[in-house]
């Protein structure tokens, strides 16, 4: 197995047009791969704006054209993709669904967002349910690199569903993301690096760049944490390609060194597998 | 109930003479029952200077002298003391231990700390276990405002307890420690703040002040975080009370605001309890 592997973030804008949005990230996707990059990773909702006057209308257009086109760009590119999450139809049920792609373009794993973002805080409401039924499903897939996992934006900040993946094998996770200006100061950077420690693995959080004066402003931010918590790269609000080279043997380095991970009392307390 | 709650944390340096620690302690929470607190709280090993060299000539002179002397600061100031730990002899084993004492001087519950500091990280050897028996036993108490809970130091690394503690009740968690040098920059305020957010609920960080040049330097930097994860109050190194008047009641404020703790997927992971 590889240990060395080099990441990449796609942080773009999604336009009100979606050619725009597709054209643009197909472009972001082959800079990636001709950089050298293993991974390119898009964020949540990376084709359709994060909106609820959005999501039906670009949802009807089917994700079926989205999957075609992102298993194009991993198969011309040779590149395992992190397709961020578009609006994924299925009879009369809408999903806000990650697929992943491997170098050959086949889907290798499909996460449906499980924890919708419900949120009446001052500054910020928003009622993700109100479109969108949510997954069950934990995802982790296989790579030349080991196992590692999806997961989307708010299941962020539901610590058992990350410690399944763990649990399951997942040595790196990616997290397609939009926290916006009023969560995304408050909690964003945290919430990843400490996911990031609890497990003692790679943490990805994927976030568009910010679209200033649209309904929804994304915090942007992506990022990149070891499993020590430390920030390997991190990028403003534009529009940008984030690079991380990681070394894979640091997962088992930390988790001897600091043996936490490796320490779990299930004879106090139970451990979501 | 009530719900307005006022905190204080104690965050004294050990000295290697106990009684002079003793007596520094004694007016420390003479000192927040005076500005009005209803709890008090010591750091971690209090007593006893934190290092191998220590604990078992310290132990030696028993916990009850130092179980006795803290029920009688709690009940002569009429306050809640969250008592740090100290080292507790039980036939030949000896825990980390933390004695909490109500309004009257009764022990209202014990924690005997569950994961002990096993680690071997570049600027940080310690190995806790080697003197240490670890506590098998999730520590809540009620107050008259509502559930609390206590753990101590490493455990805080280890979310599945957190979540216990909240899931049985508990609002305000009490977490005496002495992080050091290496781990606490890197890992402190962040793990607090996220075990507050994950949880939405207070969560009370109680660290030793530094002893510079001593064996085991501690980070300090107490702090108080509220359930959205801000920070209420904290410190530096030094000797000195910080304090934080709380309000119970943004704990489901914030849970009906953010549903995270109220939207647990039980029926796709399983949650500690």
């Amino acid at each position: 197995m590889n240990d060395i592997c080099k990441i990449s973030v796609c942080q773009i804008r999604t336009e009100l047009d979606a050619d725009e949005t597709m054209r643009k990230a197909e472009a972001f996707v082959a800079r990636a791969a001709k950089s050298g990059a293993d991974f390119a990773v898009l964020p949540e909702m990376f084709n359709c704006p994060y909106s609820s006057r959005y999501f039906r209308h670009f949802a009807a257009q089917g994700h079926d054209r989205a999957v075609a086109a992102m298993s194009k760009w991993a198969k011309d590119n040779g590149i395992w993709l992190v397709g961020g999450s578009v609006p994924e139809v299925e009879g009369e049920s809408l999903y806000n669904t990650c697929f992943v792609f491997d170098r050959q373009g086949r889907i290798a794993a499909k996460h449906r967002k499980i924890h919708l973002f419900d949120v009446d805080i001052p500054g910020m409401r928003f009622h993700e349910s109100s479109t969108f039924s949510s997954g069950k499903d934990i995802t982790v897939f296989d790579t030349e690199f080991g196992r590692m996992g999806a997961a989307i934006c708010f299941d962020v900040r539901f610590p058992e569903l990350f410690r399944a993946m763990a649990v399951r094998g997942a040595r790196v996770i990616f997290l397609p993301a939009q926290f916006n200006m009023t969560t995304g100061p408050a909690h964003w950077a945290d919430t990843l690096k400490i996911r990031a420690v609890d497990n003692e693995l790679f943490f990805i959080g994927a976030a568009a760049a910010r679209y200033e004066g649209f309904d929804y402003e994304c915090w942007g931010h992506s990022a990149v944490y070891d499993p020590y918590g430390s920030c390997l790269a991190s990028a403003d609000e534009t529009e940008q390609i984030l690079y991380a080279e990681i070394d894979l043997s640091r997962v088992d380095e930390v988790r001897a060194q600091l043996p936490t991970f490796l320490r779990l009392r299930r004879d106090v307390y139970t451990v979501a597998e």
